[in-house]
């Protein structure tokens, strides 16, 4: 049986130290391509390159490695890589995204660009897995992570994942005591309130900084936020059909439908 | 009993002809508050501003209506609406967005400035309702659809909507038969299915514009791909709760648990 191919991608872009160790861990897995961003994409969501123009560049960055960077979002470099890169060629068997300097737990997972690829390649039916580390330093430790991206990485590849499901994994910032294990949660109910840091440019003008601070509203254990406070790795199944099944019934009693 | 506040917001821009039209509709519906960006922000999806400033300024542009062109996203000037501009005082009793020139049926809603604004909303806990036309051109005639954006806004304000949804509405393109109704629906099944038309610069560097065909693989009669196509207006109820909730027994069985 021939090795696994594996698209590996990001948000941080092609040079922050979070892929190097996504890749590192993927060249014992299979055969590996890598399309990211030539830039840090951090919160662009799902954003795609409309009404502007791509470059991609092929980079010498990983030795041994085929690697391109991409001068779009991270949805943009999932669609280059499958339908430019490997055009009538044989698909990834998984996409790994990340991983990402940050946390994406909660309702991070709408802003990030790492779960965004992961999103992407699930549209297109393949297997995908977000990886991110509760860690903003751009020297965050991430070596007690690396044995469990490995290991998620070959349960994905030898299970594969419910159709449509893509998978948001964090892992806790590096502690002293070890990681617990591994927990399937649901997206914890937390938002950001933001608040507007307003300075005068050099001319007078007025321009602002976005800084936030985050707020749980969940009290349960079965989330990713309870998961990673208790020093577990969170799993989070997430799907692209954002229908709120369970509303339709109450929008059904409208007056206006006639 | 005041006046409600609508915060109306798009991702087209505060010149695009469908925002006017939204003004223009919601003047009778409340007190309006505009936040919108200062250039088209097609296809942003659920992106913020991270790692750059913002710039807010005072516009005239609507005639007797409080107004502010903001150099980010949708989803950063629904933001900046609550906890800039309206930094302690009322909150909107609903967000409007759009009138988007272009389709956000089916999965187009995952890519989509117009409702990463609503979904913002959502959030916050307010009422949301991203409108759009599957029309793209920027003399689209939204005549058909006024009515219907003024029913539905009065319908949402009348009964608010469960809690932590926000309404993705698509008015199909002005025929030459009247537009049968509503329909309540789910997001479709469908997908792009893209390609990169390549072309060179004068120094002779590769480009590439991104293009792509939408393809729908949905048979059902229950979603919007069928509403639009059928001269419905559809009416799906969008969360931001991305966990595939049947997903989570699967990854249960997982042996790397442990």
């Amino acid at each position: 049986m021939s090795k696994p191919l594996i698209l590996v991608t990001n948000d941080d872009g092609i040079t922050a130290p979070g892929i190097g160790h996504l890749v590192s861990v993927m060249r014992n897995l299979g055969e590996i391509l890598v399309v990211a961003p030539n830039r840090p994409q951090s919160g662009m969501g799902h954003a795609i390159t409309v009404g502007d123009t791509l470059r991609l560049k092929e980079s010498k960055i990983f030795d041994g490695v085929r690697a391109f960077e991409c001068s779009g979002t991270p949805a943009d470099c999932v669609k280059m890589a499958r339908h430019y890169v490997l055009k009538g060629q044989r698909q990834p068997d998984v996409v790994v995204s990340g991983i990402n300097h940050g946390s994406n737990t909660s309702i991070s997972v709408l802003y990030s660009g790492t779960m965004s690829a992961a999103i992407e390649a699930a549209i297109e039916g393949t297997p995908a897995i977000g990886f991110s580390l509760c860690d903003y330093s751009n020297d965050a430790d991430f070596s007690h992570a690396l044995e469990y991206v490995k290991k998620i990485t070959q349960q994905v590849l030898k299970e594969e994942l419910p159709k449509g499901v893509a998978l948001n994994v964090n892992f806790p910032p590096k502690r002293n005591e070890a990681i617990k294990g591994i927990r399937i949660c649901r997206q914890s109910n937390a938002k950001w309130v933001e608040e507007f840091d307003e300075r005068r440019d050099p001319n007078g003008r007025k321009y602002f900084w976005m800084t936030g601070n985050f707020v749980n509203f969940d009290k349960g254990e079965d989330n990713d936020e309870w998961a990673i406070a208790n020093n577990y790795i969170s799993v989070v199944p997430c799907q692209f059909d954002l229908t709120a099944h369970h509303a339709i019934p109450v929008l059904n009693n409208w007056s206006i439908l006639g």
